[in-house]
């Protein structure tokens, strides 16, 4: 096995090209959580017809993204901004906000930490315990706040345990929050791919609640993550100076197809929530019956998985699966994981399929 | 007339669409200084193809994007860093740099100015005078050196000025500032579009400077502003810190078709040189003809104009020609110049002519 650090994300289906041989085409990527469904056909109509306009510089202000955001959203534009995937907007939001102390529920997706750190503050982790199956004690958080805590940063679901906060819950501690001053930043990037959807959303709160600020993201529900096309849901004021501040031309052409396409994307929609409908309980099922590993159930469209014989490790079974064509994402370096969790995805029957067999192969082998 | 403040930018169509009521495809963007050859046919047919591909996340390393301009400027991989657009680059620059003092020689793009400040650097001013053409001054620039400055910046060619600074007479420059320890950086985004080409790029010096770093575009060469691909060539370890502070996925998987196409981007970077070899001397002489305006002779595929009859403002003539059609770029706010200097693209002899017609009714008509 090679010692090379874990990879920071998933989906880097790149380094396994180059280190395994694969063909791009024929590689099972479950290392990165993207709607099985693939690029929607329309979609890649609409930026083929968009290639000439390639001559013009994007629109630095995205009038006509913000405005279909707005339309699908049910949000004010004002409330709006657009960058190039949802990283330039939890940079560019904690470069704005500037807290001195953050709390982050962990294990979590590890870019707050990253971003927060870089605009000079100093984190504090609230671990998510695994015996609660990773969900949230919102009393224990709540008295966090007490400790001169300028934000706290929820995913939502939770990358990777695949939590969901139930909404009435999220907005208690939304008001807890704002009485006691503290910034909530809220993570959606995965909430299309949850059962109930935009329902799960607490992006109606913002108009209501000046400290809450929503990421979001087109990357997974619209398997887009190489187009670059994320946003930000907050007070208006917040807004403008994020977008003061933002570099020019952050956001692509093509990618501003995305807010032509949004008008028309109920279908797909439709599509996805019934693809995850039919395959995610089946796909849970057959994941339990494997010896070896325990099952942390999912709410959203990817899952945790802790290795339970001790002989091996996550980077060993990542090793092994990748050297079969199958890419998992190594946990181990999410904050209060170790080496025996990995994250997988959902993806089609055929795939997960593939999958099941692959990894019944490798970890089920020596029993 | 609006009291709109000057955009801050040339090629803001999506404004002018807006605010006179012309088509996209009708206006003529004399504002945006892009290869009116458009986007090359073989590179569209590589975006399409990589549509599906956006499904995968992008090259955080950029790999493949890296090798091909290693190829293509002659300079090893691991003096390469690949941006959104070169304003990533330039930001990124001066977040790693952090210098306390940067010379600028001005008139010139005003983003080097906003970076630098942004991390906290000082900037000085070094005047390009208009009685000199706007030409460097070397002697009187190095001079400047001994004050504690820690980096210059050279726009080379100029925007707005579209003056180019002899390859010999830089080098001079370079080897002055490193024995002051001065950073030297070179925005080469025009470079591919001088007399001259890749001839006139100090690239090939980074190995030799250290204090050397070149920023670089395929936006205007490449007619792809949309795209956003911008890259940066540099010592090795500045590169690689450069690197390190980088957001992940800034590039998005299109604009790495770029890197597929350079190899097979010399007829194009003919057809581009013919056109500009063509075009630039009849178009200047038009323009020479014309009452009430000076210009100042091009180096690259731009212009400076500068409006000799006081009647006239730069805001007034950019207003009167947007409502014909034509968007040119107030250069009013380009440090140093003032409300009688615009900036103007050349095109293809059909847009020229269409453009002298429309400047001329709107110059003479008072005549």
């Amino acid at each position: 096995m090679s010692q090379k650090p874990v990879k920071p994300h998933g989906g880097d289906i790149y380094g396994a090209t180059e280190e395994y041989g694969w063909d791009r085409n024929e590689i099972l990527d479950y290392s990165a959580n993207i709607n099985p469904l693939g690029v929607p056909e329309e979609l890649k109509e609409l930026i083929i017809s968009s290639l000439d306009g390639l001559v013009h510089y994007p629109d630095t202000e995205c009038r006509a993204l913000k405005k279909a955001i707005s339309a699908y959203m049910k949000v004010p534009e004002e409330c709006i901004i657009v960058g190039n995937g949802e990283t330039e907007i939890i940079f560019l939001l904690f470069e704005v906000l500037q807290p001195s102390k953050v709390l982050i529920p962990a294990p979590t997706f590890s870019e707050y930490a990253e971003a927060a750190r870089r605009y000079g503050a100093e984190i504090t982790y609230f671990e998510l315990k695994q015996e609660d199956g990773f969900r949230l004690d919102f009393t224990k958080l709540i008295e966090q706040f007490e400790e001169g805590v300028d934000a706290v940063v929820l995913c939502n679901p939770n990358n990777p345990t695949s939590t969901l906060i139930p909404k009435k819950e999220l907005e208690k501690l939304i008001r807890s929050a704002r009485d006691k001053n503290v910034k909530v930043v809220i993570d959606e990037a995965f909430i299309e791919l949850t059962e109930g959807d935009n329902s799960n959303s607490t992006a109606d709160l913002v108009g209501e609640y000046e400290n809450l600020f929503i990421l979001r993201a087109f990357t997974k529900i619209f398997a887009i993550p190489g187009l670059r096309l994320g946003y930000g849901i907050g007070d208006f004021s917040l807004v403008k100076r994020m977008w003061d501040k933002k570099l020019p031309w952050s956001v692509n052409s093509m990618a501003s197809c995305v807010g032509e396409y949004l008008g028309n994307s109920r279908e797909y929609l439709k599509a996805s929530a019934m693809w995850l409908k039919a395959e995610k309980s089946p796909f849970v099922s057959e994941l339990c019956r494997i010896h070896g590993i325990q099952v942390f159930l999912p709410e959203a469209n990817f899952i945790l998985l802790k290795l339970t014989d001790e002989r091996l490790t996550s980077e060993k079974l990542c090793g092994e699966m990748a050297k079969r064509g199958v890419l998992i994402r190594d946990a181990s370096n999410f904050k209060y994981l170790d080496d025996s969790f990995v994250r997988i995805a959902i993806k089609d029957r055929e795939s997960n399929s593939r999958f099941i067999k692959t990894l019944r192969e490798v970890v089920e082998r020596d029993d």
